[in-house]
C-alpha cells in the first residue's frame, strides 16, 4: 500500500535510484535457479504501476512455461542472429557481432513475452486518436518498471527483439488483436557489471548526452 | 559516478522505489517556478542512462524555450482536443471528456518534444532488423527514466500525445529522419496525487492486474 501523503524523496533516495538506473543491465547470462512464484507475481504488479495512455493499461504478459515452446523461441532467435550476421557486409564487424549473446532465453528460469492490445477499449481512446502508437508505448512503459523493479531486488532482466512479431504472436497463440512488443528473459545474473555488455565487448560505446539535446 | 561494485539495494530501497512508481503521476496542473538550469541538464543526462536497442541512444531531445512556439503547440493541442471531443458518440462521455485538463504546455516551466533518429548508425543496427520500432520503443524508455527521476525530485512529468507528429515535427523544424514520440510538460505540480487524474475523473479506474497475465 503506498503512503496516504505525497512522499519528499530523500537525497539519499534519489542517489540510490541513479545506482539503480546506472546498473540496470540487458541480461543475457543468467544462472539457473528459480523466482519464485511469489516474486513473479509480485514483479507483474508492480510493473501494471505503469503509466498508459488513457490510463488503457493495454499491456498483455504471456508466461512461456512450456519448455518446448520455450526452445522452439531459442531456436528461432538464433536463426534470427545467423541471418542478421549473413546481412553485414563488413567482416571484422559480422564475426564480432556472431561471438555476441544476445539472449539467454534457454537458461532464464523465467521467460515472459508482452504484448499490446490495440482493440482494449479501457480508457476510451483518449489519447491514442493523434498517436495510436501511444498504446504500445504505454506497454513499454511497463516493461521499463519491471526491469527497474527486478533490478531493485537483484535481478536481471534482458529484452529479445531478434524475433520476427508475427512468428511470436502465431507459436503463442494470442488474440488477433494483440500487437507483440518484447520476449522478455528474467532471472539472477551470472556477473552484474555497470558497463553495457554492447560497450564491454567492443560493439557501441556511450554518446556523450549532450549531443542529443538540442533547442527551439 | 556509478558505484564500483554491484550494489546490493535494501528492502527499505525497494519499498521506496514502490512508493516513488506508485505516486508516480501524469501531470498537467503546474506551478508557474522555474526549475533552474542545473537540473534541466541533470534531468537529461540521467535519462540516457536508459536501455536502447544495440546501445543505439536514438533519443533526441528539444527543449521548447520560444513562448512563441509553445504557445502554438498548446493551441495544436487544443485544436485536437476539441476534435477529438465532437468524434464522441456518447454525450455524457463527451462533456466529462471536455471537463479533463489534458495539457499543461502553457504554465509547464520546461516543454520537451522528444523524438527518435530512426537513420541513426550507432549500434549498428543491432536488434533492430527484425523489429525496427524498437528504436522508438528505446525512446520510450528514456522518458520515463526522466519521469521516474523527475518525480524522486518532488518534479512531475506530463505526457501530451493529443497532438499530431507530423505537425510538431514541421513546426520544430527537426531532421526528416526524426520520428515524433513525445511532448513532455516538466515542473513542480500543483497538487500530488497517488490516484491518477484520470481515476479521481471518473474517466477510467486501474484494472485488476491479474487479469493482463497468462500462461502458455
Amino acid at each position: 500500500m503506498p503512503s496516504p501523503s505525497a512522499p519528499d524523496f530523500s537525497p539519499e533516495f534519489t542517489s540510490e535510484l541513479a545506482e539503480l538506473l546506472a546498473w540496470r543491465r540487458d541480461v543475457r547470462h543468467f544462472r539457473k535457479e528459480p523466482i519464485g512464484e511469489d516474486r513473479v507475481a509480485e514483479l507483474l504488479a508492480v510493473a501494471q504501476l505503469a503509466p498508459s495512455v488513457g490510463n488503457s493499461q493495454p499491456w498483455r504478459f504471456v508466461r512461456v512455461r512450456s519448455a518446448a515452446l520455450r526452445e522452439t523461441l531459442a531456436g528461432h532467435a538464433d536463426t534470427e542472429k545467423a541471418a542478421a550476421a549473413a546481412a553485414m557486409p563488413d567482416a571484422e564487424r559480422r564475426s564480432k557481432y556472431a561471438a555476441l549473446k544476445l539472449h539467454g532465453i534457454r537458461e532464464a528460469p523465467e521467460v515472459i513475452a508482452v504484448f499490446c492490445d490495440d482493440a482494449t477499449t479501457t480508457g476510451f481512446g483518449l489519447g491514442a486518436a493523434t498517436m495510436p502508437e501511444t498504446r504500445a508505448y504505454s506497454v513499454v512503459l511497463a516493461i521499463h518498471t519491471l526491469w527497474l523493479a527486478a533490478r531493485a531486488r537483484g535481478l536481471g532482466l534482458g529484452w529479445v527483439s531478434i524475433v520476427e512479431p508475427g512468428f511470436v504472436t502465431d507459436l503463442l497463440d494470442v488474440p488477433a488483436s494483440w500487437r507483440f512488443i518484447a520476449l522478455l528473459c528474467l532471472g539472477h545474473p551470472l556477473e552484474p557489471d555497470v558497463i553495457p555488455e554492447l560497450e564491454r565487448r567492443g560493439w557501441q560505446p556511450r554518446l556523450d548526452g549532450s549531443s542529443n539535446v538540442s533547442e527551439r
